[in-house]
Formats: structure tokens, C-alpha cells, sequence
């Protein structure tokens, strides 16, 4: 049994600061990399990859909306040829640093609105998957298993990894209940330890409703901003240990 | 004797247009595509690579300031680790077009204060050869051969092409004389052909100052932004032939 | 019997030049003007207020979403704070130049996808509108008296002037029909004219369903981009003259 | 006597923030606020007028160049028209916020590389200069006696009033000694508090020469970015009151 943990990383921008990137890195099997659009500069991106470099760690591209005052939150209406190439762009900036470091790009996971919108709407999916596969067909995409996005890569005969979430509540269709609901946020680090520990061994997560439901799990996403955060990926990576669930980057997954 | 055409390409953006792209593409053998920085944008760099690619021309990179207000033809003082981030991250995010065509980048021109600045000093030059020196050693860096970027790509044992203004007076020094000086544009077609053959076929030109300097030409620089700037293309490609100057891309002449 | 033109302008940006600016001020009676979020420059924008201030035409803001690449057109979801303050600030920006030139500003006119949203969506109406009054409550909101915009600045007690368009057909319920189908533009120079003559005479317009609806025209929206376009901005003048119709700001009107 | 204490503040933009604003604003007279160019966005800047309404604290704008990724550090070369623009521009667009909120601006401190550009450059100097009279009189330019910003502010008969630093060491000639240079910072608080007080008081201070200069005080510039910058602050409001110094905004004392 083997699962991978991702986490999103290289967000600075400039003068700003943000996570506890040099912390999680050691602490992750694949990070996906801010390419300069929602969050990331240059200089971050070149700091980010060397980071994964050294902790022998995978690295995907997480393209975003050109939206850095949103930070690629704020939904954007693009037409599906400027989808495809807005992320097109944003994996070959973000992979002249991974060559640049005699690395290769392992996956694609995007960010914020653009992977929500994926989720649900196939033209957008598309869109991503055909930037992805016309810029290396053997690319992974990371998403949910429940959405638009993972269905389109498999439609499309793309390599696809399903992510699952420790620290959310589950609809029954397997889609993520809205922050705005109550009982959104797994707010017990207990419970979302088993939860994400059931989902890796089981594929199966109580959903909301109190309906069991299946969820395909190649990796769990985490996050590093906070010491409760990090502690909780200790937490992970020891019940992992404990279970003998090997933390395994995804291509030796899918 | 061979001679590559080169021109500054792919400089729309958005709701903006600039340039007679389609028209130029056919006339010129390599084209350095703006890269979303000073000008370009995602859906105008895939566009600019497919017109390339149509036409069977050699395609560049050409790497701006991020200042898309000031067209990247305002100096701006980066550290050097900033912009060796910053051309590498347009180098990728233009060969992912080209990659995505199959087609391989042929050589890296930066675009107007980066090029000028690039001229005159040695910690810029050096920056700039790194980034495509990381990216992919191939690469072909096209400048002036009187200039700190062309001396600091031959130091370091890299590809440099040099390439000669037709319409532009010279400095004994080989520099351009500054637009700002009277005679700095050779406003007269005629002459403007006439030097460029002669720079192509014996290496000379006559500099303002009346004095005979020897010029180093692989491509010569040309634009496409007006009826009578076509005009000129079509005429020194008619002088190429008759003079038996045969026209190729920069991979056929370094 | 008076009638506002209003005309968008002041979209050029940088290096780009969008519009016949000096050939559209003197035909109309007020410009709505880019603030630098869709487009328009700082610079852009003080020749802009200069060329109006030249033909003495009154000045609107022409607030629009933070997207330059897609010149505003594009939907984005911010949050109505946001909003607020994205407008606010736009409107602070233009009459930075207006106040420079001793003049005062009259009305704002959100753009594009902002504008389109405003009109179907009342916390986006009652965002931008409370921008406006926060600032001067002096303003005149312009916009469609069909739409939420127009009805929200009513309710706010804020002046509003309603603006038609000559060349586009009607749903019955006074909205425009939709640019994607068929019948939604207004081809017939001939016929635009007659149907704008007709909206500032009787109020009254045949919507594209064949039936006659009732519009209020205080503003009659024009374009100045191509030769056919400034033509028509001189028939209507003419017609106008002809029928005893004053051109006149909206100042003078509400 | 009286004394302004001014801080840079508003400075953070979209999901990244910078700064201790909520503590700094009661501790200081004056702030300085980011106007969306080098950093915050109108969201922040709505806030930060909001903070220093409820404080009572004067506001000043704080213009720095258009280069948020360099947060208005690296030098840029603007025409003087672009720079007159630019300013002019930012002015408005913060005064949007006082406005809305029944204030007045009372400043304007050009930030980063404007400021220390502003103060070597007269051309550069003439161009803020202008764009704050064009826009109000009344302004206040907020600089170093030693440069040629003020300098030019008292040449084009503005009010002008000057800042020290506590934190900084001096040349002879009234400027700061490059942060590069050894000996550039005051490191130990108390001698930075000492020396502030005997700029105030005394209008002396000793320059890294161990010469002694004259200086013009009207205000100190204080930093808030750290728990150590926050008690400097308190310390400089303690000693000030133990001299019998009064803090007050910068228009009582111009």
C-alpha cells in the first residue's frame, strides 16, 4: 500500500512571505509549485524547485488564474483556448527550473478557482488536459476522483492521480462540502487522521449525510502553514509508518 | 555565404494589436516571440509559434523587463539572480509553445532595455547566459558582437550569433549610435540596403564618424511594423539573391 | 428635447493605441474614460481628460474589472467589498486628472463584464453604486434603465441616466439581446438611425421579438473605432439637428 | 516643539500581509500609505485610511513605482511625463479612500527607489513635485532636507517638511549612508534614540565622519515591522514626552 502526500508551495511573491515552505518539503512526497500567475515569482519558483531538489521530493506545476490579488481564488471566465494556453505557459515556466535543476516535471494539480471550476465544468477540464497532454502526454493530473477534472485526464487516456483531503467533510457524490456550510472543516486532528488513514486503506469516508462513500485515494493533500498543520503531517506520516503505508511519490503510484 | 533575417515578433496583447505578424513570418528565416513580459501574452505566443511553424521559420525567445506599460523599453535594475529567474522563467514559458508544436527553440534575443542594458554590462550579459546556458546549452544567443552579451556568450563557450542594423548608424566602437543623436537613423532605403549587403558580404560598415569599422553579421535585424518596412524585407531578400547571399536560420549559420 | 452621446475612450496602453480619441471628442457630448484596470494608463488617461477638457466634453469614469488581457470583458467574482473598492479607487485615480485640469468629473459608466454583471446582479449594482456616492454623491450613474444598475442608483436616491444603443436589437424586457445570437446586432446604418431618433423622440423601440417596448434615452451609446463608425456618430448629429434635438451632457439633463 | 512620527504602512496586498498596522497607526501622527503601485490593493488601502480615521492619525500618500514584485526597490527609468502621470495617478486613486471616508490628505512621501531617486535627481524630483501641486496645493511633500525632492518642494514654493532617521547613519552631506556600507545602521536603540532626540532638539547629528551636521526634523520615520521597531517607537514617545517634545501631525508644524 502506498499513498503520496502533496502540498502546495512556493506562494511568496516578492517581497511577501507565505507558508513554512523550507519545514514541509522534508516532509511531502510532491509539492505543487505556484507558476508566477496566482502567487510565485521568478526567484520563488527558482528557490522553490531547488528546495524539492535537495529533499529528494517530486515537483508538479499548479497553474492559477492571473490573478495575484485574488490569489487565483476569485472564479475568472476565460474561453477554453486561453485556458489552454494560460496553463500551458505556467508549465513551461515552471519546468525551465525543474530542467534547469536536471529534474523532470512529474504532474499538474491546478489551483484555487481554476481546479474548482474543473471540478465541474467539463470545457474547462478539457481545456487544462489538452495543455497538459500537448506539453507531455506522460504528465499526471492530480484531482479529485468525484470530479470533472480526473474523469476528463482517464476520458483522455492521461495518466490520473486522485487526491482526498484529511481535514474536509464529503458530500455524497464524493465533491467537497462548501466552506460556507457548517461542518465543512474536520476541525479534529484526531478524526482527520483516521479519516485520511481509512480513505488510504479502504477507499471509504463517511460522508456528511452519515453515508458511507467510496473515494479513491493516490494522495492525500496537506497543508504546511501553520505548527498545527505541520504537526498534523507528522501525525500522518507516522499513522502511515505504523499501518506500513509506504509514502511514495506518484509516479510510483499511477 | 548565408545570412539569417531576424524580427521582433508576437508583440500583441490581449485586445492590443501591434504588428503585421502574418505578413512578416513568410519573409524572414528566425523570429524572436515576445514572451508575456513586455508585451505577448498566452494565446499570442501560441499564435506566434504556429505562424512560425507554418511558415517553416526558426524560432527564438526574446525576453523582456515585466513592465508591459513601459514595452519593456524602460531600464530597471534587477539583481542579477532576479533576472537570470526572469529569463529563464519566459524561456520556458515560450518553449512550452514551441514544444507543444514540436519544434525546438533555436536561440534567445532579449528585447529592449534588457538587450541595451545586456550591451553595456557584464553582470547582466552573464545573468542572461546562465538562465540559457541552464536551460538548454544549445541555445544560440543573438546580439552584437560589440557588445558585453555577445563577448560574455563567447567566454562562455556558447553559441552567439551577432547580428547588424541596417537602418541604424554606428559608433566607431561598433555600438549603435543613441537615437536621441542626429544621423542615428540611416533614413534612406537605398543606403540602408546598401550597407547591409556590405556588412553581409565584407564585414565592413562606415560608421558616423566617416571612419571604415569591421562588424561581425550573422542575421540582420529586421521589422515588420509598416507597408515600407516590409518593403525593405523584400528588398534585401531580392539583394540576397541576386548577390548569392543565401538566407538561413541561425542553426545553419553558428 | 436633449440627448447625451457617450463614447468610451481612452483605451490605449503603453506601446498600444486603441481608438480615433481626437477624431470621437468633438462629436460627442460626454466620454466614459479607462481608468487603468481594463486599460488606459496614467499617462493615457491625463491626455484623455486633456483632449475632453480641449472640446469641452464632460468626463465619466470608466471603472472596469483589474484585466488588462482581457481588456475587462472577462467575468471575474470578487466579493461586493472588493468591489467597492476596486471602483472607488478607479474613480479616485480618473479624477486625479480631472481635478489637475480644474475640471469636475460628471458620471460613471462601469465597463465591459463589469458592466454586464452590474446589470443582472444587485449586490453588484449596490456595490458600485455605493463607491459612487461614497465619493460624490453628486455623480450620475450611467447605464440601462432595464438593468439592476440603473434601478439600484433609483433606489439609492443617486442620479441615474439611462443610455441606449442604436445599434443593437432589444429583448422585450429592455435588455440587449445577447451578441452570440442572431438578429443581435443592428447592421442597417440607416435603420440604427431611425431606431435611435425614434428611443430620444417617443421612447419607444420595436424589440426583436416585434413588439414595441418603452426605453428611456437620456444617452445615446456610441463607438468611434472605424471609419463606418464615426460616420454614424455624424449622421445622428445631423438627424438630431434635423428633429430639434439638443446634444447636450448629462448634466443638463437629469 | 513639536515632532510628526511617520510610518510606512498599507503595504500589504491581497492574501499576503506586511506589517503591524493595527499597532503601529496609535503609536505614530502620520502614516504613509501604499497606493496599489509598489504594494496594497484597494481593499487595503480602504482599510488602512479606516485604521487611521479611528486613530486619528494624519494620512499621507505613498507612491512608489509600478513594480510589485520588486516592491518598489529596484530603480526605473521613467520619462519625467510618465513619472508626473504615475503620481498623480496614485494620489488620486488613495484620496478616493480619505474622501470617502470625510477626511482630508495631508502628504505625499514618495516611496523606495522614487524616493531615493526623487532625491539625487532634480528632473525626477520636479515631476513628483508638479504632479502634487496639480492635484492640491495644499499637499505637503514629506522628504529629507538634504535632497533634491525637498529641495525642489521649497524651489516651487510647496510645504515642504523634513524627515530624519533614527536607525541610520549619515554622510556629511545630509544623506544616508548606503546600506551596503559598514556602519550604515543604528543598531543599538538607545543610541538611535539618543540621536533622534538631538535631531529634534538640537538639529545636530553626528555623520559617520564624526563630524557633526545640521539637520532639519519636522518628523521621524518610524518602522513597525517588529516587535523591537514597536517599543523603538514607544521609547521615542516617552522620551519625547519627558523632554516636553510634542507629537503632532505634520500640518501643525508646517
Amino acid at each position: 500500500m502506498k499513498i503520496d502526500l502533496n502540498s502546495d508551495l512556493g506562494e511568496s511573491f516578492g517581497r511577501y512571505t507565505l507558508g513554512n515552505d523550507g519545514q514541509v518539503v522534508p516532509l511531502v512526497t510532491s509539492i505543487n509549485a505556484a507558476c508566477g500567475f496566482h502567487a510565485g515569482d521568478p526567484l520563488v519558483m527558482k528557490k522553490t524547485v531547488r528546495l524539492a531538489k535537495d529533499a529528494g521530493v517530486s515537483i508538479g506545476a499548479h497553474p492559477g488564474f492571473d490573478d495575484l490579488q485574488g490569489f487565483g481564488r476569485r472564479n475568472m471566465v476565460l474561453s477554453a483556448e486561453e485556458l489552454q494556453a494560460c496553463v500551458l505557459y505556467q508549465i513551461g515556466a515552471l519546468d525551465a527550473f525543474v530542467r534547469a535543476e536536471g529534474l523532470r516535471l512529474a504532474h499538474v494539480k491546478p489551483h484555487g478557482a481554476m481546479y474548482n471550476m474543473a471540478a465541474k465544468d467539463r470545457t474547462i477540464a478539457e481545456a487544462i488536459c489538452q495543455a497538459v497532454q500537448a506539453y507531455d502526454p506522460g504528465l499526471i493530473i492530480l484531482a479529485q476522483e468525484s470530479g470533472e477534472l480526473y474523469r476528463t485526464a482517464v476520458r483522455m487516456h492521461m495518466k490520473a492521480a486522485a487526491e482526498v483531503f484529511a481535514d474536509r467533510a464529503y458530500e455524497e457524490d464524493g465533491t467537497l462540502v462548501a466552506r460556507t456550510k457548517p461542518g465543512a472543516m474536520i476541525k479534529d486532528p484526531k478524526e482527520a487522521l483516521n479519516r485520511a488513514i481509512r480513505m488510504i486503506l479502504e477507499g471509504k469516508v463517511t460522508a456528511i449525510t452519515g453515508r458511507e462513500i467510496s473515494v479513491r485515494a493516490d494522495s492525500v493533500c496537506v497543508h504546511g502553514d501553520s505548527e498545527s498543520a505541520l504537526a498534523f503531517i507528522q501525525a500522518i506520516r507516522h499513522a502511515c509508518n505504523e499501518e506500513g503505508i509506504i509514502l511514495s511519490p506518484l509516479k510510483e503510484i499511477i
